[in-house]
């Protein structure tokens, strides 16, 4: 990175961080000019970059300006006010129709449950994938069934370590995406007829999980900012005996919540406390806007109770399908429903991220896709606050791709993705996330997508289908 | 194929199909000459690379005389005697147990599952991967999910265009090999607690599955050359109502069985009548030793009960973890099924193998496959009746690489494994393929893998550490 585009990251970070709060004057050019050690034009530079992004706006003879973002002037979407009882689920074909519906690739894709691939380096994978599968040995396509690839496993173990997280190769089990991991996980440790506690709202896929499997879920509110409610998941432990709790601790989705540390730290020592096997969900975390990358609740884990799942399908190779969980007491199970379900994940595949990861390009890879993200949230968010009614309710997550916004006055948002639909525009309604009915004027926003003039227009059109309340 | 090549290639044939038989004199020299219109030279070299496989041998001053195969000095193994009742089945951890034993990749590979992968294209199959993963659009990554790559599913539809059987591409769901497609297939159509035909023996990871859903297995006796028993299967149907009925057509594992082709029509009637979902297992199908390539069950479903799965595992690009189900009335409940467990097969791994098949080498490979598979059979077979006790029965299957034998005198075959194992030697002890016992002294060996002087060492090893009995 070049020196004014650090400098314009900072103050982006401290907008973002709302150290600078909407209308804030910005320091002086001068003032910056000083205190960073660069010259005039390095500053103006990191300005006007911050100007085109719509971060900041200028006064003519008064000085800069922050336009965004809006956090401080943003309402929440309201938590669930109640833990459910245990529910055999009827929700899977709701969400199947309308995943059926948005996948229409001419459709403005707020919907969708991925981000735009452009933000990939698919061709410097496929230079990878080029080079190691004329290498790939015979004898590969017969030790990597089960666990998988090793050297992948070391990659990813690898990565564990910056955590501080030792983690053995043979826990860690290779699978067709995170979402293969996240189901053999809960086949691990449920039967049918057993109970499984979700967030409230949650991933639709876990949903369907409890439903095909004949469990029940328990649907405990999770906070749209923190996350899952611990004390009414203790209580639903002691009142239901639940099998399993699948959650997501880093930018969930729908929410984006992002659980706070001692929150991790605290999950972990109640679940270790009653035993409860914790299924994370963590295909996020990678997406993170601040400094730090957070911590995965499993970095607390001393006894294995935690099944940390996640991918590279969110954060470098869409696609590619390769995923995987650390298993902690539960791996050799894992690796025994993985041989017996779908035998081994695509090695060529495997092969190529592992070669991918361990030449070192990731992290600045992550870096620039993290700084795209935060960059979309940011306009995405302001076109929301410009074009939709004042009292739409909605999240400002601190990474991953996602806004949770409730609508005004409890219109159906069934009602608007219909409307929508006939727009060309796409979006999730909140009926997908909880068997509840209370998320029914609740939608997802993905924006995971370069914010061209189409979206924008898309934008303003959608606050038009949202009725305002007086 | 050179002249000489074709000319060995019919006589190995027609020894393969018992029209010659062991000991039987072939055509003098003159008369291959006469009636292929070739040179003497030819001729010899045909019978001099016949002689070199061990399938000819000479006497000096009379000719040539076919060596094998014994086909007709055979005893064929037993078949199980009756059906069994709906069984809750506990076998898996065993099936597991031994899978672990027999992975070492220093054992000679006797009890191995996959043949060797020195068999396969896997340096042409890398070229086109190289090429495809680098036109691979980003698009892709999305629009492949659930049903899989329209190209390469255009491609396996004109492959049952040559069977005669016209297929449509929305009934195809590509799958994370042919055991995933199994696996889902299963599960369209079942709940805890429902009955499933399979045959007995069977493929050991279906009696996994039927134990993971917690359904219960009624195992109906199959014939190791002819496959399922027909009036059995349907007295079953008739008396316990089963939701399903999984089977393989061709060259059955672990018997080798090949249901001839008007007994696969009648199993299509029948189960057409019952409305019995039929699951057909046909991952060996490509590798025939006759003349023509085997025709599924499938190929005679006319109303869509037939799921037929199969893969380019076994017979092209081992460790892709690529197959297929085409579904009939079932597609759309599998493609969502799919959707919610592992989403979508690795996309750069279809694109690769549509490239291959479209670009027309597959045919080519899968004659020297089956070429060399007939090859190593034979070599096999003639070492086992050289070396193993004369009570030993065994099948001798028109394809596949695998043999099913039966012990004499009852003996152990677990026992047999111990032992083969402290020689460093594996094999498939029958207890995999059945919930009953009545395998207990059965084996299946594995004959994938060139057959070196260390593999022919080892055949004579197992033959002393099995007990004739007079």
């Amino acid at each position: 990175m070049k020196k004014y585009e650090i400098i314009a990251e900072e103050i982006a970070s401290a907008i973002q961080q709302v150290l600078l709060k909407r209308g804030d004057k910005l320091p002086s050019i001068r003032q910056i000019q000083v205190s960073k050690q660069v010259n005039a034009s390095t500053v103006f530079q990191a300005y006007y970059l911050l100007e085109a992004r719509g971060l900041v706006v200028t006064r003519p003879r008064s000085g800069y300006y922050v336009a965004g973002p809006l956090r401080s002037e943003r309402l929440l979407p309201h938590t669930a006010s109640d833990t459910g009882l245990p529910t055999t689920l009827q929700i899977s074909d709701l969400v199947f129709t309308l995943l059926e519906r948005i996948k229409d690739p001419q459709q403005i894709p707020f919907g969708s449950a991925f981000p735009s691939p452009l933000l990939f380096p698919l061709s410097k994978l496929a230079d990878h994938m080029a080079t190691t599968v004329r290498r790939m040995q015979p004898q590969d396509t017969v030790s990597d069934i089960g666990q998988g690839d090793a050297e992948l496993r070391r990659q990813i173990a690898l990565r564990y370590q910056l955590d501080g997280k030792h983690t053995d190769l043979n826990d860690i089990v290779i699978t067709n995406g995170a979402l293969e991991a996240l189901n053999l996980c809960l086949a691990a440790v449920t039967q049918p007829g057993d109970s499984v506690i979700i967030e409230c709202p949650t991933f639709y896929a876990a949903l369907q999980a409890i439903e095909r499997m004949g469990l029940k879920a328990i649907e405990v509110p999770s906070h749209p900012e923190h996350g899952l409610d611990l004390d009414a998941l203790e209580r639903a432990i002691l009142q239901h005996k639940p099998k399993a709790c699948w959650l997501m601790t880093n930018f969930q989705n729908p929410t984006g919540s992002l659980m706070p540390q001692d929150k991790k730290q605290a999950l972990v020592a109640l679940i270790t406390r009653y035993q409860l096997p914790l299924i994370e969900d963590d295909v996020y975390r990678e997406l993170y806007f601040s400094k730090q990358r957070p911590l995965p609740a499993t970095t607390w884990d001393k006894e294995g109770w935690v099944m940390h799942c996640s991918s590279f399908s969110k954060s470098l190779a869409p696609g590619y399908r390769v995923g995987w969980v650390s298993a902690g007491r539960f791996s050799e199970r894992i690796t025994r429903l993985k041989i017996s379900t779908t035998l081994a994940t695509s090695i060529p595949a495997q092969q190529a991220l592992a070669s991918y990861l361990s030449k070192g390009g990731y992290d600045k890879h992550l870096r620039q896709l993290r700084h795209q993200l935060m960059l979309q949230q940011l306009q995405f968010s302001q076109a929301i606050h410009q074009h939709f009614p004042a009292q739409v309710r909605f999240t400002l997550p601190q990474g991953g791709y996602f806004l949770w916004l409730q609508l005004p006055g409890g219109q159906d948002s069934l009602q608007l993705f219909q409307q929508a639909i006939n727009h060309n525009i796409s979006l999730a309604p909140g009926h997908m996330f909880s068997s509840q009915q209370q998320y029914a004027s609740y939608i997802r926003l993905n924006y995971g997508h370069p914010f061209t003039p189409v979206n924008q227009q898309a934008i303003a059109t959608l606050g038009k289908l949202i009725k305002p309340v007086h």
